[in-house]
């Protein structure tokens, strides 16, 4: 990684280079992306492929035979085992091997690397460095699976690198200015203050009544254009994963008629190839049994406008890519980046460590 | 850039590197391509946004935002001021930040580098050297906008080498095998003779009575197939820009005809990516008032010819890319190349100077 | 070249780098790819034109004119001479040019490399090394031309190093997994037994009766199902080239009916440019004139199956490619790797050799 302190960047973000820590969960997939037949991704600049057991249990491995290295995604699970599609050699959900169709002996070193998997809300976690370090759980998403909320959940693959798209959901700003025509929420004349609670990085931000963005409306019950006061609250409680708070009042409730509502998006990217992000995102209303029609609606809207971000980003990198003077160009903080700054000093410190270790 | 006599090419022409002088003016647009909407463009490597101010004053940033370096051609013109796409930071046409929505206070680093920028005949020139050393103006083309010439403009994007289309214009006896088909102007059997008249090229040749080229003999009001005596006559007053005057005799005028002609072609060459070329070219005939159809079929069948240069030249930048001999290959000069040779002594003077400046 | 000894594997395939010795044949071509039309293609990493005189002679010259090098094979032939498409200098067989249209003179370093080529079986042989060092003819393939034999010959661009063709179709226990639907012949629970006859790999297997592969039982005039009896035999006589021979017998054939025959497949590789083999294949049964249909059906139905080796060949070097692990990942050998692992111990002779020389 380019040292995070070089040239003319204040904290550098090393979005061309390897810039992440492995001793953490990442987010590896949506719980329904993994089933019985084997599924590949890139997690961390390593090829993994996935797979269910019988039982339910997801099962990670390097994707990639220790014999002749084929990926191992292109074969098939048979008995809660991964068969290699080139020469048929069998692997465990430990990753050992256990059967090589032309010989009776297995050597002892016939294994891929195994990688633990845990569920937290609707996603699965993987942890990549090294397991003896593992102390701590992900982050709790039980909410998601809470039946007092309505989620939609989406998935994308942005061609920049995470922090990218980390800075870009702690700076609410930017809504005003990108997504003009999707949010169409054009009251952030200030920043957010920032503030540490713990290893959390939380924002907050108090808005005077202003018509509640159409992305939301629906999902409350509330017509287009609904006046509401919001309380904006964000919380990183790790680098993988964001929160994102809209706090609604109802302003007009009737007597004895709700008035507080709860929108949180969480906004989850793990790195995959060089340059390239997972980006899963949730959003969750406190508020049961919204329809499918609405949450595929919401769904498609807030595509739209996260688009918006994933077509700036991917600009962004491949601008900074082809550049040849690269990371090597001055960057300015404004107020509005206490919360994205905080990140790269909480990354700077977890790799110094990871490094240094 | 790869050492200028370096193995086996006499003089070679680094065109696998970064091979081109900065302090001197490079073509930047064809002055209709810049307007009150940003247009980015890659020049000498370097990410450029152009934009028209109000009084038609036209303006060149660095297209990469100092805060979070989004591209600044993404966002709009307001008031004569770039607006940043993301954040919304707005630039003057000096660079200099005017405005940052969420905060009162700007940063007085909050800038991005503006070019100078003039116009010469059709087009725009642009300065990325060191301003403090801009000591000429851009090349005269003050005939491409009298009202006695009629003229044809025309803009490719050629993924090649800059000097490769240099040095394409500069040698003619191509025209004979590589544009057979095209020019149809086959009666290259000797080499030009070059010479420098200060600091420009100039080469001339004289050619016995044949027909002219088809190319041109519409923009003449000749017939197909007239036959004509020819003075070929070149000149390259800049790294930039080389004309090619065709001065056509009409030897069975009339008494009191007019018997002299001239077609100037002008082929404006800029390093854009690393490995590609802006190629701009002008063609301009000392006829007042050609027709507008015959303009357009004049500027059809050259960019017919101009694209087998273009595909070439391509295939010559791709094979030397792939060969891993690279440009450690020989390279013979022959008569011919008296023009070429002479480019290749200017640009290693240049960057020789530059370099050790 | 990487080391052919570093690291986790027990003699890496150096399958990222330049990993093929020169002094030896490969094949360029299938003889009918070679016409008076010039042809081009990339060997070893170096582009190569190829065509052939009016005496049938086939020629093989460095594609790359020396003069501005564009690419020979964009010109045309004339009275045996290759004339270069840019300026139009003329080469001969021999690589020596012998017209400058622009000047009388020719310059003595006016040359490109010409290389040898031979006939072999149905396909042209090049040697792109030290043509001093010839001292064999390329491998006999006679009976490809023998008209007791019938043949179909093939051409696929793999994107994939030429080893892990040459492993791949020394191992053939992969077509009881990689190819359970095409070629439908599971029956490899054991490894081949491997020897080496002089300077040849020989592998040889023997089978219970089963039913033959259905891309074979046409080519015999069999019909699909036919059980038989087979021994598997290969032999590898270059690096360049393995047959694969199928000894077949009918056990029920009536008396004095025809009891033995012999498909055998050539699977012959070509290094192209980095990471890309050409790989030319030749399938011919001991029986004369079968029909062309049926020739045509094998041929699809062989290419069906060739292509899944491709497309996993393929997977495996993108993966290893993109993997910042590359090269440096466990790699494991099983029974069935003997003939694999004597390519390359043969191969680090031949390279070790050659780089010492
Ligand atoms: S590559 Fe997996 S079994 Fe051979
Ligand atoms: S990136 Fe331009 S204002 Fe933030
Ligand atoms: S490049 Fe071949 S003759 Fe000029």
């Amino acid at each position: 990684m380019t040292e995070l302190t070089k040239g003319a960047q204040l904290i550098p973000n090393g979005m061309l280079d390897d810039n992440y820590p492995r001793n953490m969960w990442w987010c590896a997939a949506h719980v329904d992306e993994v089933t019985d037949r084997p599924m590949a991704r890139w997690l961390l600049e390593k090829p993994v492929v996935m797979y269910r057991k019988k039982d339910g249990t997801p099962v990670a491995l390097d994707n990639r035979c220790p014999h002749r290295w084929a990926p191992l995604s292109e074969g098939r699970v048979i008995d809660d085992q991964l068969v290699c599609p080139y020469h048929g050699m069998q692997f465990g959900a430990d990753g050992v091997c256990t059967r090589v169709p032309t010989q009776s002996t297995i050597p002892p070193s016939a294994k891929v690397q195994s990688y633990p998997l845990r569920q937290a809300g609707r996603f699965l976690w993987i942890w990549m460095g090294d397991p003896d370090k593992i102390d701590h759980a992900p982050v709790d998403m039980g909410y998601q699976v809470n039946p007092d909320w309505s989620v939609v959940t989406a998935y994308m693959e942005v061609d920049a690198n995470w922090v990218l798209i980390r800075e870009n959901v702690l700076d609410l700003t930017h809504i005003a200015f990108l997504h003009a025509k999707t949010f169409k929420q054009g009251d952030w004349e200030n920043p957010a203050s920032v503030s540490m609670e713990g290893e959390s990085i939380v924002y907050r931000q108090d808005f005077e009544p202003s018509p509640l963005s159409p992305l939301f409306c629906a999902g409350f019950g509330f017509p287009d254009g609904k006046v509401v006061k919001r309380e904006q609250e964000g919380r990183m409680p790790s680098l993988a994963v964001s929160f994102s708070d809209w706090n609604v009042h109802d302003i007009a409730a009737a007597p004895g008629e709700r008035i507080d509502y709860l929108v949180r998006g969480a906004h989850i990217v793990t790195p995959g190839k060089r340059g390239e992000t997972h980006y899963f995102f949730a959003a969750a209303f406190d508020v049961p049994d919204v329809s499918d029609e609405v949450l595929d609606q919401t769904k498609t809207n807030i595509l739209d406008a996260f688009n918006e971000d994933k077509d700036l980003l991917q600009k962004i990198q491949r601008l900074v890519s082809e550049d040849p003077r690269g990371l090597d160009f001055p960057e300015i903080n404004l107020g509005a980046d206490g919360a994205g700054v905080r990140v790269r000093q909480i990354l700077k410190r977890k790799l110094d460590a990871e490094r240094s270790a």
